[in-house]
Protein backbone atom coordinates (compact mmCIF):
# COMPACT_ATOMS: atom_id res chain seq x y z
CA UNK A 1 0.00 0.00 0.00
CA UNK A 2 0.91 3.46 -0.88
CA UNK A 3 -0.08 7.18 0.50
CA UNK A 4 -0.62 10.25 -0.56
CA UNK A 5 -1.35 13.44 1.29
CA UNK A 6 -1.67 17.14 -0.22
CA UNK A 7 -3.27 20.72 1.37
CA UNK A 8 -5.25 22.78 -0.49
CA UNK A 9 -7.18 25.76 -0.29
CA UNK A 10 -11.02 26.04 -1.20
CA UNK A 11 -12.14 29.14 -2.83
CA UNK A 12 -14.75 31.46 -0.44
CA UNK A 13 -18.07 30.57 -0.18
CA UNK A 14 -21.13 32.60 1.31
CA UNK A 15 -23.11 31.49 3.98
CA UNK A 16 -24.46 27.82 3.40
CA UNK A 17 -23.99 24.07 1.77
CA UNK A 18 -21.80 23.77 -1.11
CA UNK A 19 -21.13 21.13 -3.69
CA UNK A 20 -17.23 20.84 -3.59
CA UNK A 21 -16.76 17.56 -5.41
CA UNK A 22 -14.97 18.37 -8.40
CA UNK A 23 -12.97 21.45 -6.72
CA UNK A 24 -11.08 18.59 -4.62
CA UNK A 25 -10.99 15.72 -7.56
CA UNK A 26 -9.04 18.23 -9.91
CA UNK A 27 -6.54 19.15 -7.42
CA UNK A 28 -5.91 15.57 -6.43
CA UNK A 29 -5.01 13.31 -9.28
CA UNK A 30 -3.42 10.99 -7.15
CA UNK A 31 -6.96 9.44 -6.62
CA UNK A 32 -6.60 7.95 -9.90
CA UNK A 33 -3.60 6.23 -9.39
CA UNK A 34 -4.84 3.66 -6.72
CA UNK A 35 -6.94 0.67 -7.47
CA UNK A 36 -8.45 0.01 -4.35
CA UNK A 37 -8.24 2.95 -1.31
CA UNK A 38 -9.45 5.07 0.86
CA UNK A 39 -9.75 9.26 0.05
CA UNK A 40 -9.34 11.11 3.72
CA UNK A 41 -10.79 14.95 3.70
CA UNK A 42 -10.10 16.73 6.52
CA UNK A 43 -10.98 20.32 7.24
CA UNK A 44 -8.84 22.12 9.13
CA UNK A 45 -11.63 24.70 11.32
CA UNK A 46 -13.75 24.55 13.78
CA UNK A 47 -16.97 26.68 12.17
CA UNK A 48 -17.08 24.40 8.82
CA UNK A 49 -17.76 20.82 7.93
CA UNK A 50 -17.46 18.24 5.67
CA UNK A 51 -20.74 16.13 4.46
CA UNK A 52 -21.78 13.76 1.62
CA UNK A 53 -25.31 14.67 0.21
CA UNK A 54 -27.28 14.81 -2.74
CA UNK A 55 -25.16 16.38 -5.74
CA UNK A 56 -28.98 17.59 -7.91
CA UNK A 57 -30.82 19.65 -6.51
CA UNK A 58 -29.92 23.06 -5.44
CA UNK A 59 -32.83 23.44 -3.31
CA UNK A 60 -31.52 20.80 -1.02
CA UNK A 61 -28.85 22.88 0.25
CA UNK A 62 -30.79 25.36 0.59
CA UNK A 63 -33.07 22.92 2.63
CA UNK A 64 -30.06 21.96 5.02
CA UNK A 65 -29.19 26.06 5.73
CA UNK A 66 -32.57 26.50 7.11
CA UNK A 67 -33.07 23.53 8.88
CA UNK A 68 -29.57 24.10 10.82
CA UNK A 69 -30.82 27.47 11.57
CA UNK A 70 -33.20 26.28 13.13
CA UNK A 71 -31.69 23.32 14.89
CA UNK A 72 -29.22 25.65 16.23
CA UNK A 73 -30.32 29.70 16.62
CA UNK A 74 -28.03 31.86 17.12
CA UNK A 75 -28.46 34.37 20.02
CA UNK A 76 -29.93 31.69 22.54
CA UNK A 77 -29.34 33.23 26.13
CA UNK A 78 -27.16 30.42 27.41
CA UNK A 79 -24.17 30.94 24.87
CA UNK A 80 -21.37 32.26 26.76
CA UNK A 81 -19.10 32.10 23.72
CA UNK A 82 -20.82 35.43 22.02
CA UNK A 83 -17.35 37.67 21.33
CA UNK A 84 -16.88 36.42 17.62
CA UNK A 85 -20.18 37.21 16.47
CA UNK A 86 -23.98 35.90 16.87
CA UNK A 87 -22.81 33.04 13.85
CA UNK A 88 -20.12 32.18 15.41
CA UNK A 89 -21.17 29.77 18.49
CA UNK A 90 -23.80 28.27 16.20
CA UNK A 91 -21.34 27.50 13.38
CA UNK A 92 -19.11 25.36 16.08
CA UNK A 93 -22.03 23.08 17.22
CA UNK A 94 -23.19 22.84 13.13
CA UNK A 95 -19.67 21.78 12.65
CA UNK A 96 -19.80 19.02 15.26
CA UNK A 97 -23.24 18.03 13.57
CA UNK A 98 -21.88 17.30 10.23
CA UNK A 99 -18.18 16.43 11.30
CA UNK A 100 -14.70 17.68 10.02
CA UNK A 101 -13.59 14.67 8.25
CA UNK A 102 -15.13 12.26 5.40
CA UNK A 103 -13.37 8.63 4.21
CA UNK A 104 -14.52 7.99 0.96
CA UNK A 105 -13.75 4.17 -0.60
CA UNK A 106 -11.73 4.76 -4.17
CA UNK A 107 -11.99 2.28 -6.59
CA UNK A 108 -10.81 1.55 -9.76
CA UNK A 109 -9.18 5.11 -9.78
CA UNK A 110 -12.41 6.97 -8.90
CA UNK A 111 -14.21 8.10 -5.88
CA UNK A 112 -16.86 4.97 -5.30
CA UNK A 113 -19.60 7.76 -4.37
CA UNK A 114 -23.65 6.44 -5.20
CA UNK A 115 -25.21 8.53 -8.16
CA UNK A 116 -26.35 11.12 -5.89
CA UNK A 117 -23.48 11.53 -3.85
CA UNK A 118 -21.61 14.84 -3.57
CA UNK A 119 -19.33 16.45 -1.02
CA UNK A 120 -20.57 19.49 0.45
CA UNK A 121 -18.47 21.97 2.17
CA UNK A 122 -20.89 23.03 5.40
CA UNK A 123 -20.45 27.36 5.39
CA UNK A 124 -21.79 28.18 8.47
CA UNK A 125 -20.06 31.87 9.27
CA UNK A 126 -21.08 34.54 7.37
CA UNK A 127 -17.91 35.34 6.22
CA UNK A 128 -15.52 32.27 6.49
CA UNK A 129 -12.70 32.96 4.19
CA UNK A 130 -10.79 30.56 2.29
CA UNK A 131 -11.13 27.12 3.90
CA UNK A 132 -8.03 24.49 4.07
CA UNK A 133 -8.31 21.07 3.88
CA UNK A 134 -6.08 18.25 4.01
CA UNK A 135 -6.29 15.55 1.73
CA UNK A 136 -5.23 11.98 2.17
CA UNK A 137 -5.25 8.94 -0.12
CA UNK A 138 -4.14 5.46 0.76
CA UNK A 139 -4.32 1.98 -0.86
CA UNK A 140 -2.92 0.36 -3.69
CA UNK B 1 -0.27 -3.71 4.88
CA UNK B 2 -2.69 -4.87 2.29
CA UNK B 3 -6.10 -3.51 1.46
CA UNK B 4 -9.15 -5.91 0.41
CA UNK B 5 -12.44 -4.18 -0.88
CA UNK B 6 -15.98 -5.37 -1.60
CA UNK B 7 -19.46 -4.01 -2.33
CA UNK B 8 -22.46 -5.85 -0.70
CA UNK B 9 -26.21 -5.07 -0.60
CA UNK B 10 -27.94 -5.08 3.05
CA UNK B 11 -31.84 -6.83 2.74
CA UNK B 12 -34.37 -3.94 2.49
CA UNK B 13 -35.68 -2.61 5.89
CA UNK B 14 -38.40 -0.58 7.00
CA UNK B 15 -38.07 3.12 8.04
CA UNK B 16 -36.24 3.05 11.57
CA UNK B 17 -32.82 2.12 13.18
CA UNK B 18 -31.82 -1.44 12.79
CA UNK B 19 -28.43 -3.81 14.17
CA UNK B 20 -26.69 -4.78 10.89
CA UNK B 21 -23.45 -5.77 12.57
CA UNK B 22 -24.06 -9.76 11.79
CA UNK B 23 -25.46 -8.88 8.51
CA UNK B 24 -22.17 -6.85 7.47
CA UNK B 25 -19.56 -9.33 9.09
CA UNK B 26 -20.73 -12.34 7.46
CA UNK B 27 -20.16 -11.17 3.96
CA UNK B 28 -16.79 -9.82 5.05
CA UNK B 29 -14.76 -12.96 6.06
CA UNK B 30 -11.56 -10.96 5.03
CA UNK B 31 -11.58 -9.01 8.37
CA UNK B 32 -10.33 -12.49 9.61
CA UNK B 33 -7.05 -11.72 8.14
CA UNK B 34 -5.34 -8.84 9.88
CA UNK B 35 -4.03 -8.34 13.22
CA UNK B 36 -4.15 -5.08 13.16
CA UNK B 37 -6.00 -3.29 10.84
CA UNK B 38 -9.56 -0.78 10.51
CA UNK B 39 -12.63 -1.54 8.74
CA UNK B 40 -14.42 1.30 6.72
CA UNK B 41 -18.01 0.98 5.96
CA UNK B 42 -19.66 3.32 3.45
CA UNK B 43 -23.35 3.57 2.52
CA UNK B 44 -23.82 5.10 -1.08
CA UNK B 45 -26.77 7.17 -0.23
CA UNK B 46 -28.26 10.32 1.09
CA UNK B 47 -31.01 9.25 2.30
CA UNK B 48 -29.78 6.37 4.81
CA UNK B 49 -26.86 6.50 7.24
CA UNK B 50 -24.52 4.78 9.50
CA UNK B 51 -23.98 4.53 13.13
CA UNK B 52 -22.77 2.55 16.05
CA UNK B 53 -24.77 2.53 18.92
CA UNK B 54 -26.51 -0.11 21.40
CA UNK B 55 -26.82 -3.69 20.76
CA UNK B 56 -29.09 -5.28 23.47
CA UNK B 57 -32.05 -3.20 24.14
CA UNK B 58 -34.53 -2.49 20.97
CA UNK B 59 -35.93 0.17 22.61
CA UNK B 60 -32.83 2.06 22.65
CA UNK B 61 -33.52 1.96 18.53
CA UNK B 62 -37.19 3.25 18.73
CA UNK B 63 -36.43 6.22 20.66
CA UNK B 64 -34.21 6.47 18.50
CA UNK B 65 -36.52 7.42 15.31
CA UNK B 66 -38.68 9.12 17.47
CA UNK B 67 -36.36 11.64 18.63
CA UNK B 68 -34.97 12.09 15.11
CA UNK B 69 -38.43 12.58 13.69
CA UNK B 70 -38.89 15.12 16.19
CA UNK B 71 -35.43 16.73 15.73
CA UNK B 72 -36.14 16.61 12.22
CA UNK B 73 -39.67 17.04 11.43
CA UNK B 74 -41.72 16.54 8.17
CA UNK B 75 -43.31 18.81 6.38
CA UNK B 76 -41.46 22.16 7.58
CA UNK B 77 -43.09 25.52 5.83
CA UNK B 78 -39.32 25.89 4.77
CA UNK B 79 -38.83 22.81 2.72
CA UNK B 80 -38.27 24.00 -0.91
CA UNK B 81 -37.07 20.04 -1.74
CA UNK B 82 -40.41 18.63 -1.67
CA UNK B 83 -41.63 16.36 -4.82
CA UNK B 84 -40.02 13.32 -3.85
CA UNK B 85 -42.51 12.92 -0.71
CA UNK B 86 -42.67 14.39 2.81
CA UNK B 87 -39.91 11.76 4.05
CA UNK B 88 -37.16 12.57 1.67
CA UNK B 89 -36.04 16.04 2.95
CA UNK B 90 -36.11 14.79 6.60
CA UNK B 91 -34.44 11.90 5.45
CA UNK B 92 -31.34 13.91 3.98
CA UNK B 93 -30.41 15.96 6.83
CA UNK B 94 -31.17 13.13 9.27
CA UNK B 95 -28.37 10.97 7.20
CA UNK B 96 -26.08 13.97 7.49
CA UNK B 97 -26.50 14.34 11.28
CA UNK B 98 -25.28 10.77 11.49
CA UNK B 99 -22.87 10.07 9.07
CA UNK B 100 -22.68 7.77 5.96
CA UNK B 101 -19.50 6.05 6.76
CA UNK B 102 -18.02 4.35 9.77
CA UNK B 103 -14.45 3.45 10.69
CA UNK B 104 -13.60 0.57 13.28
CA UNK B 105 -10.30 -0.98 14.37
CA UNK B 106 -10.18 -4.62 13.58
CA UNK B 107 -7.42 -6.55 16.27
CA UNK B 108 -6.76 -9.72 15.94
CA UNK B 109 -9.03 -10.99 13.38
CA UNK B 110 -12.12 -9.32 14.98
CA UNK B 111 -13.72 -5.78 15.07
CA UNK B 112 -12.92 -4.17 18.13
CA UNK B 113 -15.80 -3.37 19.31
CA UNK B 114 -17.18 -2.00 22.63
CA UNK B 115 -19.31 -4.51 24.40
CA UNK B 116 -22.86 -2.54 24.10
CA UNK B 117 -22.08 -1.84 20.74
CA UNK B 118 -23.37 -2.55 17.49
CA UNK B 119 -23.72 -1.40 13.79
CA UNK B 120 -27.10 0.38 12.90
CA UNK B 121 -28.73 0.69 9.73
CA UNK B 122 -30.63 4.28 10.08
CA UNK B 123 -33.58 4.08 7.02
CA UNK B 124 -34.97 7.39 6.80
CA UNK B 125 -36.99 6.45 3.75
CA UNK B 126 -40.59 4.76 3.82
CA UNK B 127 -39.72 2.46 1.15
CA UNK B 128 -36.08 2.48 1.23
CA UNK B 129 -35.50 -0.39 -0.69
CA UNK B 130 -32.01 -2.78 -0.77
CA UNK B 131 -29.23 -0.33 0.15
CA UNK B 132 -25.81 -0.69 -1.57
CA UNK B 133 -22.52 -0.57 1.02
CA UNK B 134 -18.31 -0.30 0.00
CA UNK B 135 -16.59 -2.37 2.55
CA UNK B 136 -12.62 -1.47 2.93
CA UNK B 137 -10.53 -3.31 5.37
CA UNK B 138 -6.92 -2.66 5.62
CA UNK B 139 -3.89 -3.14 8.05
CA UNK B 140 -1.21 -6.41 8.46
CA UNK C 1 2.79 1.40 4.84
CA UNK C 2 2.78 0.03 8.42
CA UNK C 3 0.26 0.12 11.36
CA UNK C 4 0.25 0.48 14.63
CA UNK C 5 -2.35 -0.03 17.33
CA UNK C 6 -2.97 0.45 21.36
CA UNK C 7 -5.45 0.54 23.76
CA UNK C 8 -6.21 3.50 26.11
CA UNK C 9 -8.26 4.66 29.33
CA UNK C 10 -8.98 8.00 29.22
CA UNK C 11 -9.20 9.69 33.70
CA UNK C 12 -13.14 10.10 33.92
CA UNK C 13 -14.62 13.38 33.25
CA UNK C 14 -17.89 15.24 34.37
CA UNK C 15 -20.76 15.26 32.24
CA UNK C 16 -19.77 17.48 29.26
CA UNK C 17 -16.96 18.32 26.69
CA UNK C 18 -13.75 17.97 27.78
CA UNK C 19 -10.60 19.05 26.01
CA UNK C 20 -8.15 15.68 25.59
CA UNK C 21 -5.78 16.39 22.77
CA UNK C 22 -2.25 16.00 25.32
CA UNK C 23 -3.92 13.38 27.06
CA UNK C 24 -4.19 11.13 23.78
CA UNK C 25 -1.00 12.47 22.28
CA UNK C 26 1.17 11.57 25.13
CA UNK C 27 0.16 8.04 25.25
CA UNK C 28 0.83 7.05 21.48
CA UNK C 29 4.52 8.56 20.79
CA UNK C 30 3.89 6.20 17.69
CA UNK C 31 2.29 9.17 15.87
CA UNK C 32 6.10 10.68 15.45
CA UNK C 33 7.08 7.81 13.41
CA UNK C 34 5.08 8.77 10.38
CA UNK C 35 6.28 11.17 7.60
CA UNK C 36 2.57 10.72 6.17
CA UNK C 37 -0.05 9.14 7.98
CA UNK C 38 -3.49 9.33 9.90
CA UNK C 39 -4.52 8.69 13.38
CA UNK C 40 -7.78 7.24 13.92
CA UNK C 41 -9.13 7.41 17.41
CA UNK C 42 -12.22 5.24 18.36
CA UNK C 43 -14.38 5.24 21.57
CA UNK C 44 -15.66 2.23 22.65
CA UNK C 45 -18.54 3.16 24.30
CA UNK C 46 -22.79 4.11 22.98
CA UNK C 47 -22.89 7.28 25.81
CA UNK C 48 -19.74 8.93 25.43
CA UNK C 49 -18.58 10.34 21.88
CA UNK C 50 -16.05 12.34 20.47
CA UNK C 51 -15.43 15.66 18.38
CA UNK C 52 -13.08 18.17 17.00
CA UNK C 53 -13.56 21.62 18.04
CA UNK C 54 -12.70 25.00 19.34
CA UNK C 55 -9.38 24.32 21.72
CA UNK C 56 -9.37 27.83 23.27
CA UNK C 57 -12.40 29.28 25.37
CA UNK C 58 -13.30 27.00 27.55
CA UNK C 59 -17.42 28.60 27.05
CA UNK C 60 -17.87 26.81 23.99
CA UNK C 61 -17.46 23.66 25.67
CA UNK C 62 -19.77 25.04 28.13
CA UNK C 63 -22.22 25.86 25.57
CA UNK C 64 -22.08 22.79 23.81
CA UNK C 65 -22.72 20.99 26.85
CA UNK C 66 -25.94 23.48 26.83
CA UNK C 67 -27.16 23.05 23.33
CA UNK C 68 -26.65 19.15 23.37
CA UNK C 69 -29.36 19.44 26.43
CA UNK C 70 -31.71 21.67 24.63
CA UNK C 71 -31.46 19.31 21.91
CA UNK C 72 -31.95 16.09 23.21
CA UNK C 73 -33.39 16.57 26.63
CA UNK C 74 -33.65 14.01 29.36
CA UNK C 75 -37.75 12.93 30.41
CA UNK C 76 -38.96 13.15 26.67
CA UNK C 77 -42.65 11.09 26.97
CA UNK C 78 -41.55 9.25 23.97
CA UNK C 79 -38.46 7.94 25.29
CA UNK C 80 -39.05 3.74 26.53
CA UNK C 81 -35.75 2.95 27.05
CA UNK C 82 -35.64 4.59 30.76
CA UNK C 83 -34.12 1.67 33.33
CA UNK C 84 -31.04 3.05 33.31
CA UNK C 85 -31.36 6.62 34.55
CA UNK C 86 -32.88 10.21 32.79
CA UNK C 87 -29.54 10.49 31.23
CA UNK C 88 -28.91 7.43 29.41
CA UNK C 89 -31.45 7.53 26.83
CA UNK C 90 -29.96 11.37 25.72
CA UNK C 91 -26.39 9.68 26.37
CA UNK C 92 -26.64 7.37 23.30
CA UNK C 93 -28.50 9.88 20.75
CA UNK C 94 -25.91 12.53 21.75
CA UNK C 95 -23.24 10.05 20.95
CA UNK C 96 -24.71 9.50 17.58
CA UNK C 97 -24.97 13.33 16.99
CA UNK C 98 -21.22 13.88 17.43
CA UNK C 99 -20.08 10.30 16.36
CA UNK C 100 -17.81 8.04 18.09
CA UNK C 101 -14.64 7.88 15.77
CA UNK C 102 -12.35 10.97 14.32
CA UNK C 103 -9.83 10.21 11.69
CA UNK C 104 -6.79 13.17 11.71
CA UNK C 105 -4.18 13.33 9.38
CA UNK C 106 -0.25 12.85 10.71
CA UNK C 107 2.23 15.07 8.57
CA UNK C 108 6.18 15.22 9.37
CA UNK C 109 4.87 13.34 12.62
CA UNK C 110 2.10 15.31 14.20
CA UNK C 111 -1.18 15.53 14.26
CA UNK C 112 -2.07 18.19 11.24
CA UNK C 113 -4.71 20.14 13.41
CA UNK C 114 -5.68 23.57 13.02
CA UNK C 115 -4.75 26.16 15.03
CA UNK C 116 -7.46 26.34 16.96
CA UNK C 117 -8.62 22.37 16.88
CA UNK C 118 -8.73 20.38 19.64
CA UNK C 119 -9.94 16.90 20.03
CA UNK C 120 -13.17 16.29 22.50
CA UNK C 121 -14.33 13.60 24.94
CA UNK C 122 -17.92 14.27 24.57
CA UNK C 123 -18.96 12.54 28.11
CA UNK C 124 -22.83 12.65 28.21
CA UNK C 125 -23.67 10.19 31.61
CA UNK C 126 -23.44 11.78 34.79
CA UNK C 127 -21.07 8.96 36.11
CA UNK C 128 -19.27 7.83 32.91
CA UNK C 129 -16.06 6.68 34.59
CA UNK C 130 -12.95 5.58 32.91
CA UNK C 131 -14.04 5.54 28.71
CA UNK C 132 -11.88 3.12 26.53
CA UNK C 133 -9.75 4.57 23.70
CA UNK C 134 -8.30 2.11 20.65
CA UNK C 135 -5.61 4.03 18.90
CA UNK C 136 -4.13 3.41 15.17
CA UNK C 137 -2.08 5.23 13.32
CA UNK C 138 -1.14 4.02 9.89
CA UNK C 139 1.11 5.67 6.95
CA UNK C 140 4.71 5.84 6.30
Amino acid sequence: MEIYQTEIRLKPRSRGFHLITDEIISQFSEIEDFGFGMLNIFIKHTSAGLAINENADPTVREDFESHFNKMVPENQPYYKHTTEGPDDMPAHIKTTLTGNSLQIPITHGTLNLGTWQGIYLCEHRNNGGSRKLVLTAYGE
